[in-house]
């Protein structure tokens, strides 16, 4: 039986057994650090190098375009502080995650000016609104998936306007790597961030997609790893793991797709009869669903969910301190009677029909009272 | 029958089988995101807790002056970057590692002055140095203990001086946490690098310590994880195998590095006849054996063992692209008929007499052709 039924795939998703098991020789016996030149640490530079390809494969990139990180976190710091010297302009949205919005406003301690773009009722950034404001913009920074609401959003336009002013772009991909189609030369951005915990790889481990010719310092100076761009020794078992879960996500993605669709529906249907709006596009995540029920409070309904073995959130984990309604939902305009009762339910592969039943009929129970 | 005789543990060191047995249950069942209110991830939640109170009593910290990083690289980065607003001064010296060497580096970009200060013939930075140099710094970075030669740093003197004249002081003790006792409340310094596997726990992870009350600046901004101060996904299970790793390596130092002093001394013994000087001083990191060979070549030393199954090394592994002579052997000093010549052999918890045995007489056979 299971101990709890997990609901919360856009949190952090379980990792893959086979991720787990490709992980296990770089966690015993095979240990060399692969920076060294002996023959005892070839095998390890061989699996960094296997694991490049696979990932740059998964996102239609060169292997030489992948750099390895501690995760999205670091992925989307770099991509924003590596780039743009100071004073500069950069252009983002009202919606990114903290990682993003954070990195932008360190950035205004140094000068740099930035603009927050805002999404539609749908939580959708309209190229419209980044030709309106793009101006002498040298980044602009807009996330392919949104984590809360799940929209997706239109990479490829925003990217040509971008770079029809002369910005680079940068995508925080995170949430949509290994969920939805990723392929990084249809995009056209400049460099992608990805976190390998987001698609059932291990916690600590992620990537930086940095496409051939970018400019960029990095963030963590030191050995001359990762081409002299990333410091640090190799996160080998980190890196496999993360390879492993990719790929196999990928191999899955249509088929785990089209489930997670089809739940989605099954729950809405069975939510029926209570008074709720359904944040976010029509185009979005499969198997992310946020609702915001009229007159409750979404962190009264996470607990109650709680107590009934239910793991779900109210948002971004790395906000859960912060019981106040989301910065995303806030942006997109949900109704105030709404607004705090806002809760995310993130499937993932792992789910079932019975499980899906199991949340409709508890939020029915807990919002019926 | 041993694959390889392993003598590089200065270069990473193996998973301790008890730290990877504690990682397990966080890479299987106990996946939870930490940051997340739910009754699943208490498990999570208590295990980094706990793993930081375990870390900090090894070092004489509080827990709430430990915060976990991706390595030692990042610890490095994070404390010259996120202390120093530019224009600003740093005095470190000529021996640190890449990071710390390149991490300041970087800040001369911004208008940083950056001064390093010159060993003695063993390798010591000597309070004098600093007292003469330090003028208006507003950090002063040296390592605890050298990684290529071992010798262990006054820190605890330089830290009295540069506190004296109002700077801040961090010092690299990747190679020292986990092999000789650390204190920080004796050392007195305001910052602490370390990682995890150079003292056998898992690459990808490592600590800085941040003494209570000095002021830094996220390097990773985003969520709210590591009291707001490094965000990012906890590693939860990178974080508990660097804690149960760096318990047991604490259990058993005194005895290890007792060991691996008298190793030292057969080593040395067994190598009498040949023409080489041992660099570094007195005052070392048990096992660490740097030597340079009058007239060799230290690669084709490293090439020859590695043809025996023997791993060593000529230097650091992040600067092993690298053939020339290191920049602490030039440091130091070491005359140029020998300084090519040089190899450091690191012995670790796990070697036998009988692999220094076999180890010397590898060096025997090469060097007396």
């Amino acid at each position: 039986m299971k101990r709890y039924i997990y609901a919360d795939n856009a949190a952090t998703a379980k990792l893959s057994s086979s991720a787990l098991e490709a992980m296990l020789p770089w966690l015993q016996s095979d240990f060399a650090n692969p920076s060294q030149p002996y023959s005892f640490s070839r095998a390890a530079k061989a699996a960094i190098k296997e694991s490049r390809q696979v990932i740059a494969d998964c996102i239609g990139a060169s292997s030489d375009e992948i750099f390895f990180t501690s995760g999205g976190t670091e992925s989307d710091n770099w991509a924003i502080k590596g780039t743009t010297a100071v004073p500069c302009s950069i252009i983002t949205s009202e919606i990114e995650h903290h990682t993003v919005l954070n990195s932008c406003k360190a950035m205004t301690a140094g000068g740099a000016n930035v603009k927050y773009l805002k999404p539609t009722r749908d939580g959708v950034i309209l190229p419209d609104e980044l030709e309106k404001n793009i101006s002498a913009a040298s980044l602009v920074s807009i996330m392919l998936a949104n984590n809360e609401i799940g929209t997706i959003q239109p990479i490829c336009e925003l990217c040509k306007i971008a770079h029809a002013h002369g910005a680079l772009f940068h995508t925080d991909a995170v949430q949509a790597v290994g969920h939805i189609p990723v392929d990084v030369k249809s995009l056209g951005a400049d460099m992608l961030s990805a976190s390998a915990h987001k698609f059932n790889g291990p916690k600590g481990v992620g990537f930086l997609y940095i496409k051939s010719g970018a400019r960029i310092l990095p963030l963590h100076d030191g050995g001359s790893q990762e081409s002299g761009k990333r410091a640090g020794t190799e996160n080998v078992a980190g890196i496999v793991g993360m390879a492993t879960a990719l790929k196999e996500n990928c191999e899955r993605m249509s088929e785990t797709a089209k489930r997670l669709y089809g739940y989605e529906k099954l729950l809405i249907d069975n939510l029926s009869g209570l008074d709720f709006i359904r944040n976010g596009g029509e185009n979005h995540l499969p198997g992310v669903i946020n609702l915001s029920f009229k007159g409750a409070s979404g962190e009264a309904i996470l607990h109650r969910m709680d107590l009934k073995g239910i793991c779900i959130s109210t948002g971004s984990a790395c906000d859960s301190v912060n019981t106040q309604v989301s910065h995303v939902v806030r942006a997109i305009g949900v109704p105030e009677e709404y607004a705090q009762g806002t809760i995310r339910i993130s499937l993932g592969a792992d789910n079932t029909e019975e499980d899906v039943v199991t949340i409709a009929k508890a939020l029915k129970q807990i919002l019926s009272r």
